[in-house]
């Protein structure tokens, strides 16, 4: 089980396939079984879909456990169709109970409890417990295989201790110290052991300020308490500080990457439609209701030019700077709503205040605004000589006036949004366009129907 | 140094600013020195900058460090004018050579030289090597103090070994075997070390296939290689396999949400704006190049809409769709932009081939397309009853068009942009969603310009 590097993998990979063509069975265990889990996995889903039986037939169903584990759900499922029952029991028997929890939770619940009955009872009831906590919680992201010690012991009863039971735990790096009651008391890092003399009491060892989590702590805010202080792992309790599980660094490493593309989701309201494992048919699914409603939204950008009909009629021209005004105000309020979001994202609103981002933004707004007005001053009396100075004045300060409006909104809605717990969606990036574009195309029209006489036609 | 709960730490602030207040020396070091590093600096941040001299005197330059290198850059260049030479000097002799060399690439070099200079000669020459490595490369991010063994060594000289030197370690979790010549061989896991007989030898006990990154590797290449095979730390080597330095996990967590607010930058066009460190003029100044920019291809959509003046004069009620056409091309094509960008992000393509995850965008798009042409088919005629089915129709078939069309620029952009290697703000979504406006306003418009002896007017 080692790590390979890319040219020794491609190797490996290839005489894993051709053994797989042979049906050599002996090649293929000597070097499969060589493999670190993760690429196990990768060569497993660069299989042909007719090869995979042989997989079943060759590994025990405790060596396909660490495959089945790796793999995305959509591909657990079909797998598991194609599964002996036996074969089936005895791998969910092999498996780490928080990943058949994530799995059964994807599945129909009658054949989630049909995989629950066949497996030994003891794990069966781990998983349950799992399955419990909400989903995205410290809970749900837990494992259960973690090292207690106790206050009294000795250094070197630990290290035994460790040498015993140190293959199955998740880590061993971090070692929690309990009472009698499993209560959370202290925490010993291995690093302190080792430095430690043998015949020392882990209770003067132990730092016993430490920082835990409740079992319904939302993920996000685990990972930043890992992120934030460095840890490889937080211990998660329940409300009366009973130890019940860890999360592990590298379960908090996925979780970042799932909460940037939740972020990216939200931004552009694609509402999960980045996940590539979907099919056309369920990303459209989910992104329909989404893009209806912002042409309906369209279709009142589109009752704000009707209302100006008359002024358009008169001066048709003025058509042409709608695109303008709309792109601008889009895109300086997504650059502001990307700020929030990432401060939001990022917890950077702790140390800076929120006030002062804002402030930041409309500042912003009010340069990049005067600074697009006097350009648009000065090249549209060369491209449009027809519309004349006042033109490029009314389109000018239109521009100056959408900028600065729409920093505003892109700065403000998402906080409030975080604030009053909404649907984070209706701070993306396209709903804020949309209120943008109304509020810019009303500016520009108001101005320039006030100035309609001013105008040479 | 512990780790506190919310609620205590909250106690401590109190108390340390107290002390501050009433010039405590004693109450201050007492509560200050027992805060985690982390939350040293969250409380050095929330001083008033008046009170932060008497920081630089309470506390020795060796306990400031730890300080001084928690903070973001622009608040170190404001700290280090504060100080003293001689206390800034001690400072950089007690800073982690990565920290020192991150803040020194900030700043002017002539003053980076100055305090080079007043460094003692073995850490300066250290801070100069990773300075020399490329910004964001694994050199850059990697720290000097790892701990390396020979494999003749046995288990039991190893743990005394680390009794020494586990202390200034950066991780002393993962054990580097060097040959004679520095030349990385192997690795060993402290728990594989634990579980070991004491006289086993370190040849016995290592793997020998160790991925490595070679110093000069993107850092975002090092993180998906920690993050994907769950490991602490991976080794950096020479081009001779000489190793130079370790990169830890935290560090890649760094990395990680550094890659993801680069992404949302590169995503809007922000240019780094989404650093809320920064003044609003920096901010602005940023941003503005591309907002101007943006702004010229806003005039050459008015451009679009210019060229069919004579059509819009006949039918002032096709204006009234621009907005619609533009949004819902903007829309659709940023969210197939995001989806290519996480995907990109986090190697998604490797396992479900680029082409896939393309046709499944431009599936996506028709179906989406579809059910907005019907929709607006059915809702115009009621809205908009003097342009009569045909303002619908040709509403309707522009809109499933432009849809099918802005997913593939949206899928394919990034995509080309990536394969070239150009600046990643081309495939921002305000580049993406103008190029989509021009092309939806042109299909809209031929369309109308086409059929305009049939429109009712």
């Amino acid at each position: 089980m080692n790590r390979l590097n890319e040219e020794a993998r491609e190797k490996y990979f290839e005489t894993i396939f051709k053994s797989l063509k042979n049906k050599d069975k002996n090649v293929f265990l000597e070097y499969f079984l060589e493999l670190h889990p993760t690429d196990q996995v990768e060569l497993f889903q660069q299989l042909y879909k007719d090869k995979r039986p042989m997989f079943y037939e060759y590994l025990t169903p405790e060596q396909f456990a660490e495959i089945f584990q790796g793999l995305e759900v959509e591909e657990q499922k079909e797998v598991v169709k194609e599964l002996d029952k036996t074969y089936a029991a005895s791998m969910f028997n092999h498996m780490q109970a928080d990943d058949i929890a994530d799995f059964l939770g994807e599945i129909h619940e009658p054949h989630a409890k049909d995989i629950l009955n066949a497996m030994e009872k003891e794990e069966a009831d781990e998983v349950i417990e799992l399955m419990s906590y909400p989903e995205e919680s410290a809970g749900a992201l837990m494992t259960k295989e973690f090292i207690s010690i106790k206050a009294t012991d000795t250094a070197s009863e630990v290290m035994d201790h460790l040498r015993k039971k140190g293959p199955e735990a998740e880590t061993v790096y971090y070692l929690y110290v309990v009472d009698a009651k499993d209560k959370l008391v202290g925490v010993v890092s291995l690093r302190d052991l080792i430095v430690a003399q043998l015949n020392e009491t882990i209770e003067n060892l132990m730092s016993t300020q430490v920082v835990s989590v409740e079992s319904h702590t939302d993920q996000e805010e685990v990972a930043r308490l890992i992120k934030d202080y460095d840890l490889l792992a937080a211990p998660v309790v329940t409300s009366t500080n009973e130890l019940i599980g860890i999360v592990t660094v590298d379960d908090v490493m996925d979780v970042l990457e799932e909460e940037a593309t939740e972020d990216f989701d939200d931004f552009t309201a694609a509402k999960g439609a980045t996940d590539v494992n979907i099919t056309s048919f369920s990303a459209a699914k989910r992104r329909s209701p989404w893009i209806i409603m912002l042409m309906f939204f369209g279709l009142i950008t589109a009752g704000v030019i009707g209302t100006f009909e008359e002024t358009l009629e008169e001066i048709v021209i003025l058509a042409v700077f709608i695109p303008l005004i709309m792109d601008s105000a889009g895109n300086t309020g997504t650059q502001s709503l990307a700020v929030m979001v990432r401060s939001l994202a990022t917890g950077s609103f702790e140390r800076r205040g929120l006030l002062h981002t804002i402030k930041r933004e409309f500042g912003t707004g009010l340069m990049l605004g005067l600074i697009c007005a006097v350009v648009l001053m000065i090249v549209i009396p060369f491209l449009y000589p027809e519309g004349g100075v006042i033109l490029a004045g009314i389109v000018g300060v239109s521009i100056f006036l959408t900028l600065s409006v729409a920093t505003i909104i892109g700065a403000v809605v998402p906080v409030a949004i975080n604030k009053l717990k909404l649907d984070p969606a209706i701070a993306s990036g396209p709903f804020i366009t949309t209120v943008n574009d109304i509020l810019g195309l009303l500016i520009y029209f108001s101005i320039a129907t006030a100035l309609l006489d001013y105008l040479p036609r």
